[in-house]
């Protein structure tokens, strides 16, 4: 039986309208037919939703051939801002977004495994937004939606931190108590989907519909899409690939269980296959794993046997992990990205790429893709900015009961916004 | 960018107003269009095309409460006939249905490990289908298609066994051997696929939308629906869960690697657990898998402790397995099917599930629910009946140029076909 209605396909079909828009720059309306596969009349009533609110303006006309002048449609990035968020192990970083998703300030606060608290995290989250909004000389008025990512897993609706084992939260309340302190639109979700988004509108998505998002930061984990679609699970827990099995009854995770693929090639994880080789190794900083895994790669880059030693056993459960998922998948690309795949990717994407060949079932793994990220900015608060501008969307109108006619006799007389 | 054309689009509309028909037994318009979410005008076209072709009929009338009396639509068995085809690493089965999907006659043929080049399988699948049109009475022109289902990797569109390790077939082209035989519309796809098909339509896809299809038999692996829709991945590849690594270096899998989920829990895996512990056991039947699992099955129903420590490894490994698609995937419900399921899941499933919460990041466990198949008959010949069914809709119609509105007035007007 159906469980989406019609207003979720009205929604679904907006969002996909405005996602070609951003990923083609300027669009007429029968390209965005064709990019988006929606029908004519559909995208006709979309776009004058969107023109009708500012969402959108008419930047131009063109030759049709003949026929009457076709008019060039673009996001109208004045109409307001989004604000993403992401809460990481290390760090609070805050962005504000104009409406054409392009980055106006950023802000980057510390975080401690000492002060991880929710309280902490809300603070620092409340001095992010008024650095940004206050350098890039936004009034708060004009922001229409703050996304926040947080690790684990996410209620969405109910705007609450369910588990996240790196922070020692169950059932935190998140948004009921950042809402008295930030009194806007929020949405909370996890930076596996908010990678993933991000990597569907603006990185490797832009020509592939069926992806992996691969995070290696503190945490582990994957987000994927399937037919251009963000894959979220019956409770929005899907991706938690980082605490799949890799090894049975291997080392303890912080999730409780054994043998997780993040207790292996998570920072931590990493960090202990290090010690395990040699306790005293001048590599390790116990007190920072930033510092670690950064004097990791400059062993590598020095040749350091240690360093090969320990990046080649990351790269082994990490082949093993990959070859899971696209076992289970069959991705176009895999793209990966987060902290640790900035600093160590270098050396360990083609590793753990080669290796993932010995895992996977044959016929997959020769049609898949290996990439590191190529979006410049944090995948996480750029993808935590979009479920801002989505909810935004949602929001916009209540009822589209007008005849689609009447709506698309309504396009040619509407007056462009000012872009 | 968008790869879907409009007439995917439109296709998929007209499969998914179907499905649901199947799905409610028989409907309304208006319900059609709530449970589809699917917009009215949208339903409306596509009703009007299915009764053009006479694939549905309008079986009735039912009061509206004052306003015009609305029809109830239902599938015309007496349409056409369908034929889906398993081939299983033990025996081919054929079965033949009606329009409405109802089962009218049925053939198994076995097959050997010495007996599975695909001549001898191609042999087993014309006498199956010769047997089942003659028991059935249905003449061979009134088959619209025929859905085969063989193990391994397919190349949908070329009709080609890619990989198929079970048999030792590469690039094996089967529908173009085939079809000089059969010269019928024939489909070519997967068990996991077809099982999963066959779920999505008449067992747990009828109040699920994201699923996950276990098949325990000689090979493993899943299928997967998201949001109501099969995964099929890039290269149609996905679903090889069973080709996933549990233990690093682990048995050699007749895939070519070491250690796959299917070389512990496959027929032939379970075997080798019983060998290594007892070489001489009594339950073997070196000849045969089936006459193994049988004997198996009898001697946990009679108590036996070396069955019983068989089968809590069988478990453990499943455990390992079922943890990593519900960490990746978070489905509302995993089905187990397949004969292996059919003789051990009594015992199997219920230890495996309680197992795999070890290896499941702890919330999206919780939420999850365990079926073993409640389907009647073979959920694999059902799926590939269900592919020829769709390739057969896909046909109908070339173009679809006519406008909603004069579609939507010719409804009214339509006789309804004999059904």
């Amino acid at each position: 039986m159906g469980i989406r209605s019609s207003r979720d396909v009205r929604r679904a079909s907006r969002f996909e309208v405005l996602h070609q828009i951003y990923a083609l720059g300027s669009a007429s309306r029968s390209s965005l037919a064709s990019a988006s596969g929606l029908s004519t009349p559909t995208v006709a009533t979309v776009v004058s939703e969107l023109l009708d609110w500012g969402v959108i303006g008419e930047v131009c006309t063109e030759d049709s051939g003949g026929g009457r002048p076709r008019a060039r449609l673009a996001v109208n990035p004045a109409r307001g801002f989004v604000v993403g968020v992401d809460v990481s192990e290390t760090y609070v970083q805050t962005d504000v977004f104009d409406l054409a998703l392009q980055p106006r300030a950023s802000d980057r606060q510390a975080l401690d495994t000492g002060h991880n608290h929710p309280g902490d995290v809300i603070d620092r989250i409340e001095r992010g937004v008024g650095a940004v909004l206050g350098t890039a000389g936004v009034p708060r008025a004009d922001v229409v939606g703050i996304g926040v990512s947080v690790p684990g897993r996410i209620d969405r609706a109910g705007g609450v931190s369910v588990f996240a084992p790196n922070f020692a939260w169950r059932q935190v309340p998140f948004i009921e108590l950042l809402s008295p302190r930030l009194p806007l639109p929020l949405y909370l979700d996890n930076p596996l989907k908010a990678s993933t988004m991000a990597e569907l509108w603006f990185g490797a998505g832009r020509d592939a519909r069926d992806l992996a998002v691969v995070t290696l930061g503190t945490g582990v984990g994957a987000g994927f899409a399937v037919g251009g679609t963000l894959v979220r699970g019956t409770g929005n827990a899907a991706g938690e690939w980082g605490h799949s099995t890799v090894v049975i009854d291997g080392r303890p995770c912080r999730c409780g269980n054994r043998g997780c693929l993040e207790a292996y090639v998570g920072a931590p994880g990493i960090m202990r296959q290090l010690r395990e080789r040699v306790p005293g190794s001048p590599l390790l900083r116990p007190d920072s794993q930033t510092a670690t895994i950064t004097a990791l790669a400059e062993a590598l880059a020095a040749g350091d046997p240690v360093a090969e030693a320990v990046l080649r056993q990351t790269a082994r459960y990490l082949g093993v992990g990959i070859g899971t998922l696209v076992n289970m998948l069959d991705p176009a690309v895999v793209v990966l990205g987060g902290w640790v795949t900035a600093l160590l990717g270098r050396w360990l994407v083609p590793a753990a790429t080669a290796l993932a060949a010995r895992h996977t079932f044959a016929p997959a793994f020769h049609s898949v893709r290996f990439e590191t990220s190529a979006l410049t900015g944090n995948p996480i608060s750029l993808g935590a900015g979009i479920f801002a501008l989505e909810g935004f969307l949602a929001g916009l109108g209540v009822s589209t009961s007008r005849d689609p006619a009447r709506h698309t006799a309504a396009i040619a007389t509407t007056t462009p916004p000012a872009v």
